[in-house]
């Protein structure tokens, strides 16, 4: 059997069945970053994404206004941000970088510069030191960032922990990322320490391979359900002109588009009234209440705007093509 | 200009220069690992490091007796025992695992999962969680290992440190590793560790890129010379045989190859007398001494076997083929 006919997530589960952590490790492999024991107040976040050429981007040609192609800066700034953006999703705080290149030897100096120099760009936003990695010979450019962070114990927020009843929230509006905001979305940091530390959600995560898998998550985790209202899902302009592109209905860009990278949480009853009011007061972005949280079993289900409620299949990414 | 005309270290040291580090962070780019603050006691440690298929390493072929391809396991285990090889030259222990891996789509299940049954069994050996990563599709193969350890405060060595008068010491006998060594070597945790606690060498470092390589770096970082005899430096069986096919004296595959992942350690004056008696109590294995640490300025130098000495030019490895 070949790794594609398993996936990507496929094999995730794989590894992490066979893996036994000892008791320092909170949480382990299968939430946006590994919790681990650290001082008394606060937990160790580990995290680390992989990029690759052909794979997750094309080099831009130098050839002006080939556009599909991202510069060495924006490749570098993604490849942090996507970490910064795994780190924020626990409530945390990103803190040191390792950052391993594999460069074909034929790529301009100026281009590998300009890596780094993405990456710096993120790095001194956020205070985090760059400590180390490796630099090795590739055919392809790959770019693999391991990130470290803290939490506060009070603060940790994980995929787990949503419960029937709870409302499901999203920030900002979806779909389309793969027109410019793939490689230049702002990591929800700020978004992030305002909900943990005013509300704390049940839970959280963020959307990194489009509302519909992400989501899934959250009710694997759970072992809930969920029933979202077409009718709120926020669509980007961006998830309109994908949808033209692609033939189909602007809202299913923006529930399975991938790479938008903004936190979609949950909060209790308890939490809901006063944090109506108060969402946009803590989150100086865009929030929509998309649906609510529904007994195990139940599945990700859909108000449509026909109000039909249907079964809503995952079609988010995954590299090798399979969930 | 090239990322090969400026070489792995060139670029290192160009992005080492432009990267200011908070007041966390005690040692940064440029050691085996970064050495950060942690706790009272205790200093956290994080290193990297990517291995790339056609780079590093060949897939064996299915059909049996193609000899210089790795399996699946011998890969997993090289990616986490070069790191964990980094955590002990800085005196500590291994801890946490995030494994990124880039898998061809057609690759065979079984070999990934040989790939994660290799990683697992040096996890095990040293009791490493594997606590994340991330998988995604590559036309190569690709392995990155972010690996944190820990490391007494008292008993962290860096690669700086060895003063004018100090011995040169390396465990085992080097050279000739690309014959079966460098994918089955045990990282010399146990050595280090004795190590530091029973001596507490005044610089230390792995011998991941040939030893005139690694001494050399050591030198710098000390800003310090060194002098090593030709006749003292303890030649592998292997070595031998690939002098004989690179048409070299053994000596010089001793000097100049890579992937031993021995260490390399220097000890004072003071810690001489007694050491010597003591090394091979302390350590389990074969140790050396291999010559002495010179002035600043004096550079890498070599008493030859005819009593000559000469500058030791370094011709070590990097994968863009310059230093």
């Amino acid at each position: 059997m070949k790794i594609e006919k398993i996936g990507e997530f496929g094999l995730i589960n794989k590894i992490a069945s066979k893996t036994r952590n000892s008791r320092d490790v909170v949480v382990g492999i299968g939430d946006d970053a590994a919790v681990l024991k650290y001082t008394r107040e606060k937990y160790l976040l580990l995290a680390a994404d992989m990029l690759v050429e052909d794979v997750h981007f094309k080099l831009k040609s130098k050839r002006a206004g080939t556009g599909a192609g991202l510069t060495g800066f924006q490749i570098g700034r993604k490849a942090l941000a996507v970490n910064i953006s795994d780190i924020a999703a626990m409530g945390g705080l990103p803190k040191y970088a390792l950052i391993s290149a594999g460069l074909p030897p034929g790529l301009p100096l100026k281009f590998a510069e300009d890596i780094y120099r993405g990456i710096n760009s993120l790095a001194r936003k956020y205070n985090i030191d760059i400590v180390g990695g490796d630099t090795v010979k590739s055919e392809k450019l790959i770019i693999n960032v391991a990130l470290s962070g803290v939490v506060e114990k009070k603060y940790l927020v994980t995929r787990k922990g949503a419960k029937c009843g709870d409302l499901i929230f999203v920030t900002g509006p979806l779909g389309g990322s793969i027109y410019a905001k793939h490689f230049k979305f702002e990591p929800r940091v700020k978004a992030a320490r305002a909900l943990v530390k005013k509300i704390k959600p049940t839970s959280m995560i963020d959307i990194s391979d489009g509302l519909s898998s992400d989501l899934t998550r959250i009710i694997e985790a759970g072992n809930i359900g969920a029933l979202i209202y077409e009718e709120q899902i926020p669509v980007s302009g961006a998830a309109r002109k994908s949808a033209r592109s692609k033939k189909i209905r602007p809202v299913e860009s923006a529930l399975h588009d991938g790479e938008d990278f903004e936190l979609l949480f949950t909060l209790s009853k308890k939490q809901i009234d006063p944090a109506c009011l108060r969402l946009k007061d803590i989150i100086d972005l865009p929030v929509t209440c998309i649906g609510r949280i529904t007994k195990a079993g139940s599945g990700l289900k859909i108000l449509r705007a026909n109000n039909q409620i249907e079964l809503l299949s995952v079609k988010g990414h995954d590299h090798f093509g399979k969930r």
